[in-house]
């Protein structure tokens, strides 16, 4: 990376970071001042596991696990540790929205409230059934060593499409929840009153917003790319001046137009080419 | 395109295409069957033109104007002729949501009920501010003849990003806002009774997320690229062989990779490369 591109590059990330760990410490906030507290005895407390475990794990480690691919510091590490790292962060982050999902319906049930009547909720367990048939799928491509290249590529453009649109998905039901939470939370004073708590946790929906739009900016920028191992490898043996910085560039752009193809010869690519995201 | 492509095109397309216009009868026959329907005098008959020129105005037609460039029966019109059919979508879904906004505080101000507490409101303003931030840098930057080169490549990736974050913003702001219209507006049966209307809704909510889903895919495949003018000149001259696309595929590869850094050495790229998005 040059070096305005990594001080811009580290900007971004900081402003995630910071957007991220912010609305994380606002919903804590939300629910430890503003609200009943964190149990598991099927009340209030126990709902409030929901906002909390949605914001710090669906959304905050989803969101790290979209971009660790593009932190320069880890291009050393093998591709195959990274993969990990990356299915790790979204295991954590389904386990976290699942745990979620337990205490609304244990929250909802102890109080007679039906389960699944709205929109919320509708998205909210569709955004789980797809990020785990995500999570299947990718990990049968690109963790089990017999899925053959042809695979990995031809599925790359939908792995990388449908993370992005997934994680864009979960802030949009995220919004969704804040508002119907301070609706049906807020009385005396009303939503509509603008007490304390109503501004402050529309100042979180504004955070964790400007988090999902840090996050897709990084994954999105083609020059803040892992490079690919063979342009790594040829970087090592020469001693990484500009021209294997170019030899990285263009050998990073045949694998871009490829996956983006969706339809890759996969002949052309060799062996040296590992699964590269766009 | 290869055949397979157009094919897989025209059937995204078509997919977008339905989901949109059934979105749309969506939204008119819940606001003229199960609502109070349209009227201009302050009441829930004005109110009911913020939904439907929300969905109808900012979301479709801004999504329409998002995937213009890719229609391929649209490659041997002109460039400029495309950016102001581009433009003039924009501008009429820019129009549609401030006459939406216009009916929401109308009728706020007649209901005495605050405006702009909620985080729907924050969203939705912060969103029309910044959409009409974007068409105004945007006409400025491609439509007048006086901006180099050079601001018009440099934007490019901005101009991307921000479109498409902008379009699922709306949307997702739109999913906040049937969430609240549905808890207000229905009472005996209410909404978590789930009466006709609510599911009804539901539905509109779940095609205006297939709606946004299907434009993003559609806007983010290279492959469906309007070719630059220049790579067309080619076809048109030498009569548009495989090697020819393959010439056009390498200089969209070309643009792409320069945009998609964000500082571009325009010198480079002559004066027959027009701004292309990625």
């Amino acid at each position: 990376l040059e070096m305005e591109s990594y001080k811009h590059f580290l900007a971004v990330l900081s402003a995630a970071a910071a957007f991220g760990i912010v609305s994380i410490i606002f919903v804590l906030r939300w629910v430890l001042h503003y609200r009943e507290g964190l149990a598991w005895d099927g009340g209030l407390g126990e709902f409030n596991w929901h906002p909390v475990l949605q914001i710090s794990g669906f959304i905050f480690l989803n969101g790290a696990a979209i971009i660790v691919f593009r932190l320069p510091w880890t291009w050393r590490c093998s591709k195959l540790i990274m993969k990990f790292i990356h299915a790790g962060l979204n295991l954590a982050a389904f386990i976290c929205a699942t745990i979620s999902f337990v205490a609304v319906f244990d929250f909802h049930n102890a109080a007679q409230i039906p389960n699944m009547y709205s929109l919320h909720s509708w998205l909210g367990l569709a955004a789980l059934v797809l990020f785990c048939l995500q999570i299947v799928l990718s990990v049968i491509i690109y963790l089990m060593p017999f899925s053959p290249a042809s695979w990995r590529a031809a599925f790359m453009p939908l792995h990388v499409f449908f993370g992005r649109s997934l994680f864009g998905s979960v802030i949009a039901v995220a919004l969704m929840g804040i508002t119907e939470k301070l609706i049906f939370g807020l009385s005396n004073p009303k939503y509509k009153d603008s007490p304390p708590e109503a501004v402050f946790v529309n100042v979180m929906g504004v955070l964790l917003v400007a988090y999902g739009v840090a996050i897709l900016w990084i994954s999105t920028r083609t020059s803040w790319k892992r490079p690919n191992d063979l342009a790594l490898h040829t970087q090592h043996t020469s001693g990484g001046g500009e021209d294997n910085i170019k030899v990285g560039s263009s050998l990073s752009q045949l694998s871009d137009e490829a996956e983006a193809e969706g339809h890759v010869d996969v002949r052309r690519r060799g062996h040296k080419l590992d699964d590269q995201a766009d």
